[in-house]
């Protein structure tokens, strides 16, 4: 380790590379410094290399790691964290109204305006911190952000053990969907489009169904977790009037929409972004949500781009950065 | 008035006729028999028109009207009435599930299979039927289909005294909209784009603003009345993050929105419909919703060609058929 310099993963223009000069994050106000244990790649990673986002810096916010520097909160030295993505600023309206997550004037960990984890250190205000613990391994750790980004249907949508429930896409994010609905006792079934999360899903107990299954059915919820327009219409179709539709994940570029079907069948849309990160850990903590089956590989920073690569090949679940 | 046949206007191949040889309306199971007394033209009557709908028969489904002839229920005879514009089948999932506006085997009155109220006579299940009160005149008791269809994003949505409301559009549901949303005492504000309805909405007491008043202002709940992709536009934008967009009117074919954005914002975007007549009655009996500065015009069935143009040209209100 050098004083000044570390090692990480760098975007700029579409193009992602190692790097071993990239600066240290540089702390201020109340943040601290994090050496990362190991980083997780999410689809938004995916998303960004590919230009969705405009971000240039360290990519990455999936992560556990160690406290080694915070002269604001020496409790926290030490100490194996995870945290919240979102960097508020305390005063805008969003804020004051306990919503910081959805901050006016955000940055985002290594998404927008703010170094990600994709390298030896990172960085965060200590108030975006949960100290992981000792009962969670680093692996299972790193899933806190996804599994709370799960969770987080359950902070907007009431699921009633009554409902039934489809969630259309087994992937990374849908599997933890899938888990976390199962848990509420609903009459659950998760599309699919591969043997593989089949086999996982049915392993956990959850039915999995292809989607001429599920043709003419009708669902009191429906999760859209492949962020395709063809996802997207399959969720829409499976809803029954006066149903909730959840978008949980991102779609590129603009969807064409038949609004008055909406209307007319009352449809719920609801968009559905971060968790809350301390009930992510407590879920993978107390076995509410189980990812060992989920991941695929462990990559070392250096290899960051076949990292990358092998998390955008179809049907490979989580793929892991150790620095 | 022949016994066999009446006048009435016909949709047929997107055109528009008088006709004084329509068949009575045949009555089948609870139905009864009503003599229109007063009919309202609807935007979707003029989307009917120009082909939106594909229906062959007589349009029209916001009426007041007497009830003539009704064997399973005589208590109803002689009655003045107005009806829920929903012809449920009582059996299937949604009728099962108290929703008989949402039957999955539904017909609609004038809309879809059903025939309409542009005519002498028209009918409807006994169980559509609301008795109208002596003290709601005719002109005022038609407005209790669309003054319900406004009343029904209170059943759907929270509106609390401290919220920021806005209403984009302030055509023949708009003002309805805008009445009702009043009464909750919100944070209100109307998007205008003509001086007519901020004439009307001034005398109201509610806040009428041009679409650049309102430029990056951010509102808890939106109401979308326009129908229009700009109008979504301009609504989707005036959205807080996890806020509330209510469509309340329909679109004319498809309307690419930006998915994305709806997720990282959690935008929940609510289709809302029909609403209870009855409750519709009432805020027209006691005042709470006002409609007198609302009607444009009175045309005779003859005239029903003139009568659906007129209600097309910008900025119309609500124009009248009397058969």
């Amino acid at each position: 380790m050098n004083d000044a310099t570390m090692s990480g993963l760098w975007l700029e223009d579409r193009k992602l590379s190692f790097r071993r000069d990239l600066p240290l994050p540089k702390l201020e106000g109340d943040e601290v410094l994090i050496k990362v244990i190991m980083a997780g790649v999410c689809s938004t990673d995916l998303e960004m290399v590919k230009g969705y986002y405009p971000f240039k810096g360290v990519p990455g916010h999936e992560f556990v790691g160690r406290v080694i520097e915070s002269s604001g909160h020496p409790e926290l030295l030490g100490k194996r964290v995870t945290g919240d993505i979102n960097i508020s600023c305390g005063e805008c309206e969003r804020c004051l109204n306990q919503e910081p997550s959805q901050c006016m004037r955000r940055r985002t960990l290594g998404i927008f305006d703010y170094p990600g984890v994709f390298a030896e250190f990172c960085k965060l205000p200590a108030k975006n911190l949960t100290v992981v613990p000792d009962s969670v391994s680093d692996v299972v750790a790193v899933f806190a952000e996804p599994t709370a980004a799960a969770l987080r249907i359950l902070d907007q949508v009431k699921v009633r053990p009554s409902d039934r429930v489809i969630v259309v896409g087994a992937g990374r994010l849908g599997l933890l969907i899938a888990q976390v609905l199962k848990n509420t006792c609903c009459d659950l079934k998760v599309v699919v489009r591969r043997p593989e999360p089949a086999v996982i899903l049915a392993a956990l107990g959850i039915n999995a169904v292809y989607p001429d299954e599920v043709h003419g059915e009708l669902a009191d919820i429906v999760i859209e977790a492949t962020g395709s327009p063809e996802g997207f219409d399959l969720s829409r179709s499976l809803t029954r009037a006066r149903g909730t539709l959840v978008l949980k994940s991102t779609f590129a570029g603009d969807v064409r929409i038949n609004l008055s079907k909406l209307v007319v069948d009352e449809i719920s849309l609801i968009g559905s972004r971060c968790g809350n990160i301390a009930a992510g850990l407590r879920a993978l903590s107390g076995g509410m949500v189980q990812v060992g089956e989920m991941i695929d590989s462990v990559f070392s920073l250096e290899q960051g781009f076949e990292a990358i690569t092998r998390a955008g090949e179809p049907g490979v679940l989580k793929v892991l950065v150790k620095p």
